[in-house]
């Protein structure tokens, strides 16, 4: 939850001229995603969101994440439109930051997802990383594989003070991961952080996908591996193989994936697991007083990993 | 900002089956109301708000507050509508607190209100005023000048280091409003915290009024000196007379005001100042710490208080 940037009605007013939306009716800060300020927009022309980017998202790579998300969408993935202004530009300045209009999507993120919303981002994903497949942009992942090592080691020295053990667990699994990373698998486009709040549904239907400011080229299949780690874990930490198994399958109906991709998986969930176990842990070890927004524990991931570390064959996440 | 219950789409789902508007298909934390946590919620049927009452707000007093809402809404006073559930009642439980779903409403508050929407307000108070007058169902006024001595001494330790000689000058100043505080001036339903937050329009035009949380019954005059109070002054803190004029000229044109409410005026706004400052000045005091909402300044309110000791007669509200 954060608003960072409170908007005024004359800047909304004056924003708004620069669209053929409408004028501004009603404008509500919203509790979505913590690294940007979101507010629910209405206009004459009905709901909208407008994000205004903050410190965190790099202003560089914004026509990368406005851009994909409008190609997707041309492509019937369900996310958010970037609109355009009445000078064709979708990215301009609100109260001194980078802002965007988007469309609104309806749908409520699952607190508890069931199985059957598991296999819907399952299929999602897939179809996402068909759709990506034309968007000729790209971004290098700025939080690869190549990364944790650097990363862990700004968290080396406060590691044992949140498990102990951890630094001495973590420098393993980093070196375990450089010897055997692969290195030639399907890339592209991928989401990166496809948490469950970062999917609507109406019940059991996926209706979009939002939250598209970590998405990268890398290997496809590390955004399934990312996703079995958000959403096929049970509140207690329990890997639930049905998710899993649901999960890997419709993604598997929507886009075939290859047997080295397959028998990558069990390493690739590992890595997934690292990578936000590292930033957790940085994030833990570095709060700021006063913060808007609580870091996450990181021994959440603490304890996938070790699931992962235990994992023989592909048949622990359902594939057989 | 505040959203301190988190509600699930199962628990949203569950509740909305008590009520005849159609299913959930959105539900987004909002940065509106510092005492509950709210919701906008898109269900079938358009938008709604939805709002769980946490522990600041009495739950014994709930069914005034909303009650009131509907008879004001029922009789023309744009505000939310309290929502009845298929049984009739507005009131029922959600996540474990008293929980309600009120209509929405559209507009905008105005971060630096205009002359023409200080009238407004001044024109919607007194229709609240009148409307209100219908309204059988009593509460007093927690906050009323009765409490404030006790309220101040709560804080008294403390307050000379907010500024020095501050205890002195509020004991002083309580002193005079109990010597002086009128006995018997028109009364009724009041708002009691209409800050420009909790007051909507589109351009111009006020669309409504909401945060009823603070309603009681007092002098109705009183009322608008907290109005004069939380409208009139610009951010450098000096007093904006054509507001003032425009806004008490609004009030009289929709509800005549006795002599003897103009001559209590002066007094009233001291009042009103103090109301704020001491409710301001504990919650400065006491800060909690991680509290999701940073307590305000109390020292605006005792620039504000200066200006009313320093006012001759009610020509500085523009009252002639």
């Amino acid at each position: 939850m954060a608003v960072y940037t409170e908007v005024t009605d004359e800047a909304l007013s004056a924003f708004l001229t620069d669209y053929d939306i409408g004028q501004g009716v009603s404008l509500k800060g919203i509790a979505e995603g913590v690294e940007n300020t979101n507010y629910m927009l209405f206009t004459e022309q009905g709901p909208f969101i407008l994000t205004l980017y903050e410190k965190r998202v790099e202003a560089a790579d914004l026509p990368f994440f406005l851009g994909l998300m409008e190609h997707l969408a041309e492509h019937n993935v369900a996310c958010p439109t970037p609109i355009h202004g009445r000078d064709g530009a979708v990215l301009r300045e609100l109260c001194g930051r980078p802002a965007a209009v988007t469309s609104f999507l309806s749908g409520v993120s699952p607190v508890r997802p069931s199985p059957k919303q598991c296999a819907g981002v399952g299929a999602a994903l897939a179809r996402l990383h068909l759709a990506g497949s034309g968007y000729t942009t790209r971004r290098a992942n700025a939080l690869s594989h190549a990364g944790w090592r650097q990363l862990f080691e700004l968290s080396a020295p406060g590691a044992n003070d949140v498990e102990p053990g951890l630094a001495d667990m973590l420098d393993r699994e980093i070196d375990h991961l450089d010897a055997n990373w692969p290195t030639d698998l399907p890339a592209g486009v991928i989401h990166a952080d496809l948490f469950p709040d970062n999917v609507f549904f109406e019940r059991e239907r996926l209706t979009g996908l939002i939250d598209f400011y970590f998405a990268c080229n890398d290997y496809l299949i590390y955004d399934l591996a990312i996703c079995l780690n958000a959403w096929c874990f049970e509140p207690d930490l329990s890997f639930n193989v049905t998710k899993a198994r649901l999960m890997t399958a419709a993604y598997r109906r929507e886009r075939s994936i290859s047997q080295a991709e397959i028998d990558a998986l069990p390493l690739l969930t590992r890595g997934a697991a690292v990578r936000f176990l590292v930033t957790r842990l940085y994030d833990w070890l570095n709060q700021v007083e006063g913060a808007l927004v609580k870091p996450k524990d990181p021994m959440e991931y603490v304890r996938k990993l070790r699931f992962h570390q235990s994992v023989l064959n592909t048949a622990a996440y359902g594939i057989e």
